[in-house]
């Protein structure tokens, strides 16, 4: 009998809803709070900055299932459902007995699963009267999809892209122009808070922080113009349990359901979104199914990180989230998972990993390259670099299940591809990557200086 | 009712053979020659450079369906079958009645269709006891694509890249190498003929003749090593028609049959592909259709060129072949549409178009860069800049169609995408790219210098 590869969907089997876990969880995550009041906040005090359906979904913790917009699922189809793929050839190269599943969110058109929420996130603004959004972009992949996403919904968009990713990145700031937005280096003079940075330090080469407060600015002082985020907030999440509720059905096709889940973690949106839906069957039904964080050993918010409550932004703009955080002020190092290199995590999955319920690994750059590299050379696909981790993160759980001669069922998600970004990749190859070590005093002297409020 | 998008097949339905249209020819292409003797060739001649299951398939005159290896078509599976995709958002944005569907080869893990026939010819280089592959590339989608199919069979591959591409497209340079490929910039010093160039013009940026010259010489010379070819001969265009072969399974799913078939044209493997298998309902059962190649302005070999012997490369190494051509010693303006800078045509494209079966339309290439964006707006992909041709000749079509009030059904290749080309887009954007004019006198110096044998 022919093996199947690829476990497709129709059109018509797209899921109708995303999933929400709160209600399902027995410990809710606790409250978002206003800096100065320190009272918790209600979606009202969201409206100004983010769609007013985004802002009530953020803070929604009663209703399972949200409607997915039936204009959002028509732009779905352009590329969803995404493939489910069992890794016959990777399985192979590791001489394991654990069956390999990755569901594929690199055929998206803008190369990975951030499409998902810029497309939702697009239409609710559009459904409010607004014309224009703002956001911020680092390495590009959140930019280039919400310029695409801003296009189908025909509203403009300005994107704040950290300035030295500008000037390094000209393959994802063209992609964002050629869907048709405007693309701002920042800091710079078309804002206050770029002005400012400007005239203290003319040659500052921009931060997610600073790009941050200028996208926001410019959405307050705009008229029909808005603010959106692409990770972190629990809305983004919301939007990318698609991934997850199709990899069930998919998972169903193949006659198998996962021992293990595993994604990669930046802000937690690619990992929520593969695995809340199946960890729902945990909260109510208490399957027994392992969810694996894979996060930078030089980004260790889940394995080395404190749970506090800190900003979400560098500058501390943001309100105070409750999170597993290594200190907003933490720099990460520059590795080539630009995606990855965030200083805290979600509300949801910190409450989750803080319950026991979720488990965290690091994964170093070198290895993440070397699983990469695997992966092309078996699967064909070039995974993106934060995708490596997750890959990793599999095959070490792969070669367990060798050791142990115990036959597993892991399913990871293959967040994007590594197309755009082949320098890492040349990098690598000639050597010249490195790991970066973390000292528990580095990681203290950011997290020491968070007020206690937990 | 839901309007399907995406018309999707399963594993089981992907062909099990691929489509040889000669038999079906009432007139067969013109036998290719030893450029010594004049005299036709047989395989044999052809087994010292190429596997000899492909020679064999180069001059089968008599098999209509060959079978697929059950080996390839396990490969097939990794990207196969591609999505039909009807695209509604460009025909709302054109305001016409008729139907555009194009077949997604962009989604393949090398980005283009080339893999086709890369995992053919390395299959069987394999089966034959080869252990090495030798191949050129220009912009690099071939070297690409024969990078993923040496890897997928186990054999070792040598790419001579011409040197001015090795040094601009350093992303399809590292994805050769993350696949396991040895990447040579042409002209080098591992060859005579290399040696040879270098020793005459040291600064010589290479080119694809003198990159051919030396991946021969090398096969030519290493025990158990073969040189592969990526387009214009017939094999590569046999191995692509299950491209067409889907397409028509699945313009069945979406209850309709094309009026037009478009394709972009370098050496032809794309446009045959996709063409060839509606073509055999023409030749066979006397269907009505329009089959329309797509080539650049500044290359015009089927618009503008003369049908004659000519070399396939342009030192003069290969056999002669019959086709329509600009003469091997032209020289195509630098336009980014890099694979389709070719002086000739296959020679079966070239029998068909001397017999009215399928026609020519040239296109600028500022055209098919505003083709490429309205493409990328409204159906989300950004297409390479080859595939872009293809587009623009769609929407010539579909305005006519407006125009003259009649709904045609339309059906186009999307080849690849335009991930690793977006400097070509950026370039576009900022009203840096211009066309090429081409003056007749252009074309008759180089036209003239070929030998008159037909």
């Amino acid at each position: 009998m022919e093996k199947t590869k690829r476990f497709l969907l129709s059109e018509k089997e797209i899921p109708e809803q995303w999933y929400n876990i709160v209600p399902d969880m027995k410990n809710k995550p606790m409250p978002i709070l206003h800096p100065g009041t320190k009272q918790a906040l209600k979606p009202e005090d969201l409206y100004p900055i983010f769609a007013e359906a985004v802002a009530d979904q953020e803070l929604n913790q009663t209703d399972r299932w949200i409607a997915i917009p039936s204009e959002v699922r028509d732009q779905y189809k352009h590329y969803r459902a995404t493939p489910l793929v069992r890794a016959y050839s990777l399985e192979k190269a590791l001489d394991t007995p654990a069956h390999i599943y990755f569901k594929n969110e690199s055929v998206s058109p803008v190369g990975s699963h951030k499409l998902n929420s810029a497309l939702a996130q697009a239409y609710y603004c559009k459904q409010e009267g607004l014309t224009h959004i703002t956001t911020e972009t680092g390495a590009g992949q959140w930019g280039t999809a919400l310029s695409y996403a801003t296009k189908a919904f025909g509203l403009d968009l300005t994107v704040y892209m950290v300035k030295i990713s500008y000037e390094q990145k000209p393959y994802r700031r063209s992609l964002m122009q050629t869907w048709g937005a405007k693309v701002i280096p920042s800091p710079s003079n078309t804002t206050k808070a770029g002005q400012k940075t400007l005239s203290e330090t003319p040659d500052y080469q921009g931060s997610l922080g600073t790009a941050i407060s200028e996208a926001i600015e410019v959405a307050m002082q705009t008229p029909n113009c808005k603010y959106t985020l692409g990770s972190v907030l629990n809305h983004v999440t919301l939007h990318q349990t698609i991934i997850g509720l199709e990899a069930e059905k998919q998972m169903a096709l193949a006659g198998e359901y996962p021992d293990i889940v595993i994604g990669c973690f930046g802000g937690g949106s690619n990992f929520g979104g593969l695995s809340f839906p199946f960890l729902r069957h945990t909260l109510t039904e208490g399957r027994k199914t392992r969810f694996i964080t894979a996060e930078p050993a030089s980004c260790p918010k889940l394995t080395r990180g404190i749970f506090q409550y800190d900003f979400g932004d560098e500058a501390g703009y943001t309100p105070l989230l409750p999170m597993f955080t290594l200190g907003h002020t933490f720099t990460p190092a520059n590795i080539h998972a630009g995606g990855l290199r965030y200083h805290g995590a979600g509300t949801i999955v910190s409450q989750l990993l803080k319950d026991g319920l979720v488990e965290a690994v690091d994964i170093r750059q070198l290895d993440s390259f070397t699983a990469g590299v695997l992966f092309a050379q078996t699967e064909g696909i070039v995974p993106a670099p934060e995708s490596a981790h997750a890959i990793a993160a599999t095959i070490n759980e792969a070669l367990k299940a060798k050791e142990e001669g115990t036959p597993k069922t892991i399913l990871f998600n293959l967040s994007g591809h590594g197309l755009i970004d082949m320098s890492a990749y040349e990098q690598y190859l000639s050597g010249k990557l490195q790991n970066y070590a973390l000292s528990d005093e580095d990681i203290a002297k950011n997290t020491d200086k968070l007020e206690k409020i937990i």
